[in-house]
């Protein structure tokens, strides 16, 4: 297996220790725990607490700090963190005025924060969840579950802790994080499975010239499998589907992401950032920020995905508002 | 060919337009050339230019901005630019105060930064060249270029711009480059060969369950090809390298790279961070500032690569001053 790792059991327990390690400045480690909190813990705001899988570095505990999350749980590779896991994170950061769990729409994080966020207010904390389900891929399949949240969680976790930072109350945070959700759509492309350490072999196997189209994070099947496009044509076609969905007008405000997957390197997605903006340009549609870059990894994969917001004053106030984390900092 | 890319011969002039339409508040395109500068060009204080072959993303593009370079000169994939690209970034950026070179020690590179240099100096700019040469894997071989300029490259460009902001003059920021220089040493692994698109397959294989130690930038032969080691074993085998070459003491001071080459994801690189940063605190190093992350990349290859340098208090003062670019940023 291609990868530098030690033990398969202590992956999740030694990113969480190198990521503190090189960045005591903005980061602790909640001792016992899978638990990744700011530096400076204040309760006295409302916290902003996110988790899921791990496999998806630098998301989640490369967006802790100031101005953004205040506590990310750490599941396994690829696996939910369990309900008493996110509790940790719970008690950690939330104070009086509550704490707001940002929660990726997969079954088991939707299950194991809910009974978590149970837990809490059995206790006596004031907890609220958003749901994040950005990915338009899958809107008009059968899926049960609904749409899955990918990298449009960058977006939510940046403005809803940047509302909390304000000051603003648990509902205000709340009501934010949800308008941001419902201003978001995402699309993916993979050209490869990726590799879970425990397996050893990839996923699935995406053969040479084929590529899937509205991928999961997790090697999840696509929408479909697909010739290979070029990076233009694929551009296209995702900015297509987040047009439709959104429906962007002429003189609509928008921030972008241009995300890699692990296996894609900068090179491609500045490429593929170029086309999207380009597309965006000639719809007139203004560009408030582009953020290019690996965000929201699925390990090794070969791939990428666009993430699209709608702006208003209030979104863009927060999208803006400074952020000190290891993987996103930010001059107001 | 698992790429997002349009036609091969488009690649660079993409790369370029991708990173000035996501970054407009940050850079300029110089027409016609292969130029990036930053925007607001200010030709009273030294220009600090760096540039070489493209694919090593985001090198050197994504490091133009306020306190690091003036401005970025992109060669073909792996491909040194020529010296007319070079001089069209020297007249782009360069004024009264006179310019900096900083050119990764590479045959290709050498050559065409010194006559570019040149010419410049013929029509009347005041040009000096510091040589960036930290990849100390080669030290003993019978190499005739000398050590290859690697990811300690980024430590001298920050340093570097960060000299020529506080308006320091042309010598003083050229022995500060130097000194930055020779207080680095880098040394990287891979795993894997890169795929250059014109190639359209991996330009070396390195077979399962064996690395390449000692690896250049550009899929070059390594020092030796071993047994694929753990991660701890691998960070114990670089850092013991850079140790002896820097010959460290308790109670230096240094900064830390773990650079992703671009096919190994920030899982990995974390948990190499982790053993790198445990190696430095048990020998009483102290760790000014870690940086973890995709900073040089040679496409897609599996590897990484670690730099250390020692600081005192002018290197560490121009290391941590503020900095603006795409791919790097940083509030005193």
């Amino acid at each position: 297996m291609k990868k530098f790792i030690n033990k398969i059991e202590d992956i999740v327990t030694e990113v969480i220790d190198g990521l503190v390690l090189a960045n005591p400045e903005i980061l602790s480690h909640v001792p016992n725990t899978k638990v990744i909190t700011r530096k400076n813990i204040n309760k006295n705001k409302v916290a902003v607490i996110s988790g899921g899988g791990s496999g998806h570095e630098p998301s989640h505990g490369g967006f802790v700090g100031i101005g953004m999350l205040d506590a990310a749980v750490f599941g396994e590779v690829f696996t939910s963190p369990g309900p008493d896991r996110i509790y940790d994170g719970i008690q950690a950061v939330v104070g009086k005025p509550g704490g707001l769990l940002l929660v990726k729409n997969y079954t088991g994080d939707t299950m194991n924060f809910a009974m978590a966020e149970q837990m809490a207010k059995d206790d006596g904390y004031n907890i609220e969840t958003v749901i994040i389900n950005d990915d338009i891929a899958l809107v008009n399949s059968d899926s049960t579950t609904g749409k899955r949240g990918i990298i449009g969680t960058l977006f939510v976790q940046k403005i809803a802790g940047a509302a909390a930072e304000s000051g603003l109350d648990l509902q205000e945070v709340k009501r934010i994080a949800q308008k941001a959700v419902d201003n978001t759509a995402s699309f993916g492309i993979s050209l490869s499975g990726s590799t879970v350490p425990a397996n050893g072999k990839p996923g699935f196997i995406v053969p040479d010239g084929e590529m899937e189209v509205g991928l999961g994070n997790h090697g999840e099947p696509g929408l479909r499998r697909e010739k290979q496009k070029s990076a233009d044509e694929s551009a296209e076609m995702i900015m297509k589907n987040i047009d439709q969905y959104l429906n962007l007008k002429k003189g609509d405000e928008v921030a972008l992401i241009v995300n890699g997957l692990g296996g894609t390197p900068m090179m491609e997605l500045n490429i593929l950032a170029r086309k999207a903006i380009k597309i965006l340009q000639a719809k007139e549609v203004k560009i408030f920020k582009s953020f290019v870059g690996v965000y929201i990894t699925a390990i090794d994969m070969a791939g990428f995905s666009f993430s699209v917001i709608r702006l208003d004053d209030e979104l863009k106030k927060f999208l803006k508002a400074k952020v000190i984390t290891s993987s996103l900092v930010g001059i107001e």
